[in-house]
Order: C-alpha cells, then structure tokens, then sequence
C-alpha cells in the first residue's frame, strides 16, 4: 500500500459561492484540516430548498458538517469553533478577548445574512421589489462597514481569529455580488487590511471566482 | 440608605416581543442575572432601522448588550455565552456535548429567522408576495419541528441549556405569531416538551403577551 485510499471522515455541504462555506473553508485552511473534509456539492437556493440536505439539516443551509459517528453540525459558527477544538487552534480565544471576537464575527455574519436578503430582493421582478427593504438593507450595510472601518487599522496588529476570517469572506462577497457598491470608497483602512486577508494562502485557496 | 439606587451595570437593547430577547431574557432569569440588566425598550423593524440603536450596533439588530465598560456585544448567541460565563451558568456546556447543543440552538435560532422572514413576506401586499419563498418557509419549518419532535422526548431527561431556552422561545413564538400553524399536530412530544418549558419560572416571567 503505497497509497492512501480511505476517504476522509466528515462531509462537508459545500458549494462554491456561498460565503457562509467559504468561512468554514478558510478555517479549515488555517487549521491544517482540509484533507480530513470530503466536500459534497450542495445546491440551496431561497425559492428551492434542498431535498437531500433536509435530511442532515432540515433549515437546508449550507454549510452543513456531518461527522464520522453521523452527527451533524449546523451553521458556520458552530462549525468553525468545532473544527477549532479538533485542531487547538487560536481562531476561539478563550480569554476576556472572546466575547470582543464572538461579537465581532456576529456582526460580520449579520452583513452577510443582510447581503443575501439583499440580493434575494433586488434580483425579483421590479413590481415585487419592497422600496423601504432595499433601503434598510442599505442603510445597514453602510453602517456596518463604517463600523469596521473604524476598526480597521487595528485588525492587523490582532492575531488572526475568526472575526477576521468572517469580515474577509464579507467584503471578498462585496466584491464577488455588489461590486457596484464601492465598497472601499471612503473607508481606506479596511480596503488596506482586506488586501492582507487576500493575500494569505487561506483565502487564495479559497477565492470565489465566476464559473 | 435604605433603598439601592444605583443603576444596574449593563444595558440590554429590549423588546416585549422579540423571541431573540426573550431568549436573553430567559437566559438571565436562569443565571440570576436580571437585576444586573437595565432594559431599554428599542424597537426594530426590517423595514425601518433605528437610527439610536445603530450607534450600538449598526446592524441595528436586537438584543444587543452594552457593558459597563461601554464594551458592546451582538447577537443573542454571543450575549447568552457571556451572561452564562458570568454566572460560571450551565446553559453553555463545555464537554463533547457542547457540540451538539450548539448545533441545535442555531437550528432553533435558523427557524426562528425563518419565522420572521416568513412573517414579513405575508404582511406584504398580496401583490408583491413571492408564492415559491412562503412556500419554502413552511416546508423548512415543517422539517425543523419535525426533526424536534423526534429528539422531543429525550429533551426533558436533558440538563437545561441554550438549546433548549431557544427552542423554547421558538415554539412560543410559533404560538404568538403562527397559531394557524397548528404545530403541535402531529407532533405530541414535542408539544408535552413545550409544556414543562412554559412552566419553568423563567418562561413564565418573560412570556410575550399581547399588549
């Protein structure tokens, strides 16, 4: 046996353009466990939850983590604090800076979920479109982004946890689905530490490209 | 001085109705915690941010806490782990069944999210109601009480924790917000759950009740 055939012990619900994943990826690149996930491609869209998966998760969301004693694991916060612990890595601390880091990634996690429902609603047709919705959406995104701008010029200095790993997977899907939005514009220091998160082999494992 | 004046130390971002505060709310009645909590009322809607809370967190999201030190903290998972860290609480355990009450609070914190989109699509003019997104939302929430009931009847012989004051929350909003549901048809041990959940103290104490 020269050759390691077994297949790796957990599955993971993965696609390739959902952020929420891509969170659970790059902590699994930062951790050293990529080779121990088998990714399962998982469709879910909004208008058409997914019949398979309603098995492992009935929510259908992804990511979705099923373990090798067939537990299962849901949400991307939940699964990157697991695959944390199997690795003792430093993405949780555990100090009195875990509640700032916890926050931090509830907050970014908050956009995302607010980008989605976003693009869910901009992309109906116009008469269906809610006015005062897009303008929250708005309104909030911006907040929040002036939020971690203020931030920003500390990010760098931190070590690197989960908070950074969620508001990089964030502004990357900025880029990704709202490019219109410039996000970058008048917010210099988070355009500068997002550059750093770009650049880690992390993220370039993971970059969300157009098929 | 025979009254206590001072204020108590921290300020939670409060709503009678919101289930994500009652969870907090239970949270704390659990721990012992409520007289440490100031609670201002702040209402929030998708459709309209509120321009105060924004300033605490600019997702303007509750509940949201604020520390004495003016230290903000988001979301009611994260508030919820630091009320029980604390009180040194067991809401939050941290042995191998950590994992999985983790995993089912975000399915009961994934349904309620659900249940509010849900609401806000139905409150919508009938014209602009996006038929195939309710008919996504009933068939997720179906599955998730589905996939309660079957663990139902082990939750009552379980040590109290999150999971269970967020699924608990969840199922008396579904009562609230959703009575034509029906949920407990079909699903009698869950429903026999729910009872001993709305006789604890906590749940009594923070029912939501129509004005």
């Amino acid at each position: 046996m020269d050759t390691q055939t077994t297949a790796p012990g957990m599955i993971l619900h993965w696609s390739p353009r959902s952020p929420f994943v891509r969170k659970v990826m790059v902590a699994a690149h930062e951790l050293n466990l990529v080779d121990q996930l088998t990714l399962r491609r998982t469709v879910v869209r909004m208008t058409d939850p997914n019949r398979e998966l309603l098995a492992d998760n009935p929510i259908s969301k992804i990511p979705t983590l099923v373990l090798e004693d067939g537990a299962v694991l849901c949400d991307s916060i939940v699964i990157c604090e697991y695959l944390n612990a199997l690795a003792q890595g430093p993405l949780f601390p555990s100090g009195p800076s875990r509640w700032t880091t916890l926050s931090r990634q509830a907050l970014a996690n908050g956009l995302l979920d607010i980008l989605i429902l976003w693009r869910n609603e901009r992309d109906k047709p116009a008469e269906q479109q809610t006015a005062s919705w897009l303008d929250g959406f708005r309104l909030k995104a911006d907040a929040a982004l002036d939020h971690f701008e203020r931030l920003a010029s500390g990010l760098a200095e931190e070590t690197f946890d989960i908070a950074h790993v969620t508001l990089g997977c964030c502004l990357s899907y900025l880029d990704f689905r709202f490019a219109d939005l410039n996000w970058r514009e008048g917010r210099p220091h988070l355009a500068a530490w997002h550059e750093t998160f770009c650049a880690r082999p992390s993220a370039r494992a993971t970059e969300i490209v157009d098929a």
